[in-house]
Formats: C-alpha cells, sequence, structure tokens
C-alpha cells in the first residue's frame, strides 16, 4: 500500500471514531433517510492511480456539488457572456438567500449558490430543451467521470420538486428581474434534475480530473487550462456558501459542497479528491467531509498555498 | 535582463499606455494629492533577486495592506483566540459597511474589513499602549522588509483622524457589543497610524517575502508555514473587499488592497509582488494594480490553480 | 350647493390644473393604457349625502385597496387569530420587498403590503374554494357598496396573473416558512382577482361607509365598531407602504392606496372619501390623490388629529 | 369623584394587579435602580382638570419622550427645513438600528428614533451652544408644564455618555454622510441632557397640553394648530419605535415613549395622558403603560379613530 493510500485508510479510520457528525438535511425524505453514519472518500492523482476508503462506492445525492459542472457547460454554451447575469464574488449570505437579490436587481452572487445556478440553468436552457439539458449533463458528468453508470434519481428530482418553494421563490423573484427567460417551472425541472445526480465518491473524484489537470481528462481536452483555472478559484471563493473563506482558511482548497453530505475538492495538478459524510454543519456544508480534508491537507501539503518549486 | 525584468517591464509599459486609471481616494488631502499616473512593480524572487518597473522607489500609503501585518501581530500574540472576535468569511458588503455588525452581534466578518482591522489593533492593544503597538508595527515592517528607513506618514495619521467618522462609528458599534475592549479613541488612533505606513513597492514585495517562503524572511523564521498559508488564504478569500472573488478568478493569487493604490500579492514558493497605481475601482481596488497583476500571471503562470508538479 | 360639494369641485379644479402628476403603473398592459389626466373624485357624508366632482363615474382597478376588503374578511372568518400569521407594523420598505420575509421568517409586516395580503387570501381559502372566497369578495363589495354592477376586471387579472413573478416569489418564499397552506397557485389566482376589482369612486367611497360610520352600513352591522377603529388604525399606520408615515402627517386620515391610482380615506363619524388619479409618486401612491385628501382635509379639518370636542 | 377619576383609579388598581409587567432597562445604573412595581397615571382634560393615580408624582427618565420637545423645539427654529435632513417615516427596525442608515445615505427614518432625535440635536446647535441649548429645552418643557421645578437629572445624563456607544456610532455615521454639521460629542452631550429630563406623570400630562389643544397651553399659542396636528401624526406613526403599528392598533392614540418607563399619550381636544412603569416590553416601550393607555381608551372612546360628530 502506498504512502496516499495509507494517509486514506488512516482519515476514514478517523472519521468513523468522530461522535460529532453533524446533522443530517431532511428537507426531503430522500435525504433524511441516508445513514449518518456514513464515510467515504476517493482520491484520484494525476497519474491515474485511485485511493480510496471508506464507503466510497456508495452513490449519494450530489446535490450543489453539480453546480460545477453546469457552470462549465454554460461557459462552454456562452463563455463569458454568462458573467452579465451572474456575478464572481462570495455571497456573504446562507445558500438560499433571497435578501442580495432585492438589493442587486436580480443578479446572484456567483453561480455557486441556489440562485446563480439557477441562472446558469436557463442559460443552458437558451439553447436546449429541458431534457435535452439534461442528457447533456448526464453525458457530460459520464464522460469526465468515464463512467456510463452514473443517473439521475428520479425519486430526490421528483421530491425536490415538491418541495422547493424557495427555489421558486428565487425563481420568480429573478424572472420578476428579468434575469430568468425560460419558463420558470422548466428551469427548476432541469435544475432539479441536476442536483440529483446520484455519484459516488469514485466517480465524483473521477469527474473532478478535468479541473485538476489544467482541463485535461483522459488525455483530451474538456476544457481550456485558462478556464479550469477560474473554476477553481470561483469554487474556493464561493464553493462552501458562507463558510467558503473558513474552508479555504482550514484546507487551501478549492471545493465545492453539496447538502448531500458531498465535497469535491481539487489539488491542482496533484490530484481530484471527493468525500462524503451526509452530516452538516450549520452552513450546509458536510462536518466530517471538511474535517477530512483538513486532514488530508496536513498530511500530505497539498494546499495551493503550499509554497512550491516553479 | 532576465525574463521577470523583462516582463515586469513590459507590464509597466503597457499600464503607462492604459487610459482608464480608476479615481484616486480623495477622502483626505495627503491621498487626494497623488499623482494619478504613477504606476509602480516589485517583484521580489524566491532567490531574493528584485525586478522593479515604473515608480517602484515612490512611497505611498499603504493604507489596508497594513492589515495583513496587524493580523501576523495579532496571531502571534494571541494566537487562534483571535478568532472568537473577527470571522474568516468575505463580508459580501462595502470594506467600510456596518449592517453586518448588527445582524451578527459585532463580529466583523474578516481581519482585512476595516471593522476586523479595527479589532485586530484592539487585540494588540491587549498587552501594550498605542504608542508601544505602533513601535512594534515599525519594528515589523522594518524586520521583514530588511528596510530600516521605512516610517508612518504622520500627515497622513492626522489626516484621517480628523475624518474618520466612520471607523469611528464602527469602533463605538462593536464597543457597543463589548467588542472592543481598549477606549475607542485609542485603538482608532493605533489603526490610522498603522494605515498610514508608507512604503514603496520594492520596500511593500520585500516585507511580503515571508508570506511568500512558507514564514521565512532572511533565514529566519517570522511564522510558522502553517499561519503562512492561512494569512494567504484569508488574503485570497477576503483581500479585495467586495471584489476579492472577481481578483481571485482574474489572477489565482492571494493579494491585499489599500485604497492609497498599493496591492501586495503572494505567489507562494516563487514570488512577493508589489503594486502600486492610485486610481481606484468602485470597490476600492487599484484598478491598474489588478490589471497589471492579471497580466503578470497570464505571463508567468504564477497562478495558485495552476497545475504544478508535487 | 352646499358647502362640501363646493370643495369638492374646487379640488377637481385645481387637480386638473397640476402640471406633475406622477407616473401611470405600466408594469401590465390595462393599467398603462388609462389615461393619466383622469382625476375623480366621491365624498360620502354620514348622513348618506354623495359629493362627486371630475372622473368620480369612471370605474378604475382598485388594486391594493382591495386589502381592505380581504382584511376585513378574514377577521370576519378567523379573527385574530390572523394575527398569528401576519403583524401590524409598518413595513419601513417597499410594497413588494422580500427582504423582511427573510429575517422575519414568513411572516409579513402587515396585512396591506402584498406578502401580507396574499396570507390573508390564504387564510380565506383555508374554508373556501378560491370560485367561492372570490364570489364572497365580489358580494361583499357590492354590498358594502350597496351596488350590484361592482365586477372583477377579468382582463386585469389575466394580465396580473401572467406577469407577477414577484407575488409568486413571495408566495412560494412564506410557503417555505410554511406561512401559505393551500396551493401557491390558487392563492395568487384568488389574490390576482381581488385586486382587479373595477370600482368607481362613487362605489368605492360608499364602500368605505362601514369603516367611517363604526361598523355600520346602511343600518346594519359591517363589523364591530372596534373592529372599525382597528382597520382605520392599521390604514393610517400600514395604508401608504413605504409612504405612509407622510401621509398620515399630511392629511391625518386613514386610507389605502392602490396602484391603479385610487385611494379610499376615512374621516371616522364624518366621511368616506374616495379619489382616483392614475399617476402615481415612487412609493406607488397616486400623486394627485394624496393632494387631493392633503387640500380636503385643509378646507374641512377633518384630520383625526383635529381637536374634537367630545 | 367624577367619572375620569374613576377610571384612572380604575386602572391603577388593576395595573398594581397585573404579574407580568416587562423587564426594567438596565443599560445605565440609575435606570436598572428604578422598582419594578411602580405605576402612575396623570389625565389633564382640556378644561385644565388633572386626574392622577398610584405614583403620578414621582419623577422619572422621560429618555425618548423628549424627542417630541426636541422635535417642536427644531420645527421652532427651522420650520420644515428640518425634513431635509430627517425623515417621517416609521423605521421598521429598532430603535438604535444602524442598517437603515446605511441604505438611506445617513438620513434617519424619523425623528422619534435615536438616529433622528440626533440630528434634531444637530440642528438646534446650528443656532446655538450645548449649554444654551439645554436651557431653552429646560425652559419650554417647565413652561408648556406650567412647573419650574423640572429638572434635568445629571446621573443620569452623566450615565449616558459613558455607556452611549451606539449613539456614538450613530452620530459618527450620520456625520460620515454629512447630515451631522456640530462635533459628535457636543451633539451627543446635548442628546443626552434631553434624555434625562426628569418628570413625574403629573408634570408630563401638563406638559403635554399643547399637543392635545391645538397648539394651545395656559391660554397662549405655543405652536399653530397644524403644526399640533402634524407632530400628533409623527407620534402615531412613529411614537412606539418598530410597535408603533400595533399601539396604534390598540389604542388609537398618539403617543411617545421612552426606555425610562413613560408614555405620553395625545387625546386631541381632549385630554393629555402620561403613564409610568419602568418594565419594558421586547420593543423598548412600557409593557403596563400601553396596556393602561388600551384600558383608558376601552372606558372613555378616546380613539381618534371613534366616530364623531362634526
Amino acid at each position: 500500500m502506498d504512502a496516499i493510500s495509507a494517509i486514506v485508510a488512516e482519515i476514514a479510520e478517523e472519521m468513523r471514531a468522530q461522535e460529532h457528525r453533524g446533522k443530517v438535511a431532511d428537507y426531503i425524505p430522500p435525504l433524511a433517510q441516508v445513514p449518518a453514519d456514513k464515510f467515504g472518500i476517493a482520491v484520484v492523482m494525476r497519474d491515474g492511480t485511485v485511493h480510496t476508503a471508506g464507503d466510497a462506492e456508495d452513490p449519494f445525492s450530489i446535490q450543489s456539488i453539480s453546480k460545477v459542472f453546469a457552470l462549465t457547460l454554460a461557459l462552454g454554451a456562452v463563455g463569458d457572456q454568462l458573467w452579465q447575469r451572474v456575478g464572481r464574488e462570495p455571497s456573504g449570505s446562507a445558500f438560499n438567500s433571497i435578501v442580495q437579490l432585492e438589493t442587486e436587481h436580480g443578479i446572484p452572487r456567483n453561480p455557486f449558490i441556489n440562485a446563480g445556478a439557477i441562472v446558469v440553468c436557463d442559460v443552458l436552457l437558451g439553447r436546449l430543451q429541458p431534457r435535452e439539458a439534461i442528457g447533456q449533463m448526464l453525458r457530460f458528468v459520464r464522460m469526465v467521470a468515464g463512467d456510463e453508470t452514473i443517473v439521475i434519481d428520479e425519486v430526490v428530482a421528483r421530491a425536490e420538486q415538491e418541495t422547493g418553494f424557495r427555489n421558486k421563490a428565487l425563481a420568480n423573484y429573478m424572472r420578476a428581474f428579468g434575469n430568468i427567460h425560460a419558463p420558470v417551472d422548466l428551469v427548476l425541472g432541469t435544475y432539479f434534475h441536476f442536483c440529483s445526480l446520484a455519484m459516488s465518491c469514485r466517480q465524483l473524484a473521477m469527474a473532478g480530473r478535468y479541473l485538476m489537470a489544467g482541463g485535461q481528462s483522459d488525455g483530451h481536452s474538456v476544457i481550456s487550462d485558462r478556464r479550469a483555472r477560474r473554476i477553481n478559484a470561483l469554487m474556493m471563493s464561493c464553493g462552501h456558501y458562507d463558510n467558503s473563506g473558513d474552508f479555504a482558511y482550514r484546507t487551501g482548497l478549492p471545493g465545492k459542497s453539496g447538502v448531500g453530505g458531498g465535497i469535491l475538492a481539487v489539488a491542482p495538478g496533484i490530484a481530484s479528491i471527493a468525500v462524503w459524510s451526509p452530516g452538516l454543519n450549520s452552513s450546509g456544508n458536510s462536518h466530517l467531509g471538511q474535517l477530512a480534508l483538513e486532514r488530508l491537507v496536513q498530511k500530505t501539503g497539498w494546499s495551493v498555498f503550499e509554497p512550491r518549486a516553479q
């Protein structure tokens, strides 16, 4: 067993022993039913080797982590024009806050809060029907993960749709400002399907390789290296809602969390990392997931702020 | 002339040609009088070589860049206890906003907005008289810069004190919540003196070496490598006020700006960089300074999100 | 012609000469098409005499004035339990603001802003189907006005429904907090029909008699005198959105405005007054309507703050 | 004993029996030491008869009730120009909130919240020295109360000054926007002295006569009847901080409360009323004071919304 495998195993061991695990999301039944004691970790190195521990093969609902893939698709579709409709700044407020939209005229702060990701979906629907956009997303994730078995959990998607009143409020509110163009129901239907992607830590870490490797995955170019750097920058600034500064402080890694308890983190040039533990902290980020990444960086020195040879 | 020198010269050339230069801060006369056409850049490499161009030897008022040094001193004095009195999150609002303090009970969002830096000063005054704290700061900056000629501009300090009503409001407001302990006037007197440090790009880039080199400067340890990484993380998340996400997106570097038009940026392990141009954008950051750093990263690949060899 | 008739005629004359008339609401075509030069006034005295001038017989869209009638019905249905779901305080913000709902957990500030009136509709739907609630409203307004010709303008109702994204946002947002119980579409359908009542100044002033006469209308009791006083108090505090304090200051009368340009005002014990002019001020209240009421009070001394004999 | 005397005695009796009395203000020692079981009431009728019960002769700190007298003086000094520097709208937030000042550029919402009253003091200092302004206030209150024994409690004034950090924040903040002209310390010194007026219920009710009697007091004109109506309107809209709507709903009287537990209420043309009980509700208004006024109105029908003969 090599060094990284040993580290990954140690971390899984340590996390198993933690008593405080946060609170599992309970706003929809399919998420509330996930056992709180799950923990998985997968690390894909630049050379393609994969190291996993714990429940790394269990699929879970990636939820807001899908916002990274949706942003990638939208930048592919319209390029920097996207930034006319969504900002690039941390929000300074909760993931589903509506306050900022009022004072900033319906322009969400960044593509990684709910309002921003809903605009991103609307941008994709500028060229596609919802069914096509959902199909495009699924093909994209399967492609970057190199795994055709990834699916969307329709039970989760339906449950989101039945209870997503805050998201309906956000979408209608932005529509009132003219920043949603397609019918609100179609935009949200697309958005909820994206959120309902079910992936394991292994699949998620595989999918994140293009962000680790300057836009490359399996030897072909998914996006430019410049765009990869920029998406990483956004993940660092805005990837953990109103807890992003703290996550950057503790880990020094770009990362994106979801209320399903997953986190995708990137050590540029080195590794793509996925962790999963369903219990959340008060900001809606995986409590043990953040802790596991903090430990990983302590043991490996993968922080982007680590001095490096040029 | 080596590669970096050439790049630095090119950038200075390009900046000189820019027409749009932002708006020079005018809230105190000593800042308003600075010529808008100034531009300087200094790059200190890990090996100690220094590359400068433009007005790199002109001293300017570093203003909020001093918040980085004050934070370093406060962490040295009280360690992580500091975080009980100030947060680590981007503010999502202007540098001098008071709104967040009301809803968050007098705890400022981070040490790089005015309210946070005022708390940092108050922490230093827990052990020192104002005169001592100002002396300690001056000694610290001279030490890390390796330059005994650095001074505090008393004319600027006095002008700040005469007009700093918003800062007085912030300090009194936090005092009402019990988050300022020393008399408000002493805390602000200290704060305004810190802001009034006058340094050239060369001096500032020299001073930033410890943040570039894992806490080391001139062969001795200023702070631990862990603390250096963390300060860099905070600079990336919060160093440009409500424009921090955009700066990270464009440059991929930790940086801290001041309304004097200076920016200190860090490429960990590679270089400490200072730029200066007095014209500011609407968020209070140097317009050309940000642009110069964006160019520098484009030409050198120094973004922390650039894939690197392990 | 008696004194009041003369005053009413003078005011209509004066208003006709005003150059600055405000801005006609243009968010739906049926409102945007109303001629800006319309002005009507009707005063119903306690003894039943009616004084009108100008376009007092033209029906217009009463819009938010219907919130007074909806509140009357909801208090009749559930009494003071209503106040568990909506407050009694001026909002300090715009009529369609969503900010306050986030910090106050989905409880709108008062029943005269949009969010509050939507909750009032939801309360009515606790016992009735939308069609029944709309029928009840129509019967109520016809009864208090003593006029069976009053109708709901279906063209306006449909236009509201097609463009009411902010109201959809408000309703979904409150539903997320559990403060809307019926399906959002049904609640809003009801709300938009209430807003689309078409009434003339004469009809509106007649309808307001029960608020002028301690709850009595045409010799029978519509509501108790205590409830009439309280509804008047709410109209005084909250009846002109974020302009309510100024309206109270200028007129000293309880009143409720609508974006159709109408205002219903009450001089308790003396008169029920309706004015109409489509041009609005920046807070969404009829510019000339407010001015006309100010003049009326100057000429009659009907302010509730006028010293009176006991 | 006549009818009003009997009613006043009954109310004092009933209040004595109340268990829930609110929470005595404790931010300065002189207020914290006031016994919680105090209750006083005084009613001055238009004919000059005075009815009192309970602790109606005990002096207490009138605190924010002084804002009514300060407004009267400022309107006397500069007339409607005052409204360029302070609004006339309820604030929708707490009495000492600073949030609104940021979004509304240093213009406080109304003269009855702290920020607004501080501006009113600054307006008075446009023509007078602090000592003169304090002297003018004392003479004014003595004159309208017809009582030369009224004093300012210097112990309270000093305690306010030592702890008034929020007020210092408000004043400095408005100064930063240019809406405070005199030195902040002088403005606050004046403000704190106004707040420290010590008056009994009897004295306060006597002082309020000019607001009850169309601006007349003791047969001479203090202000015009129009100004008296307008001040009453402001008291109704804004006199109980973020609880003003509820107070209007329950009592139908213009009133102004202070954190010392006093309330001055006005039944125009009928009576000037003062109540006092130190326990406060969560909005900072006297709990029993509000209840006593509610009872008084129930027993007398003095609500301004009571239908009246013309």
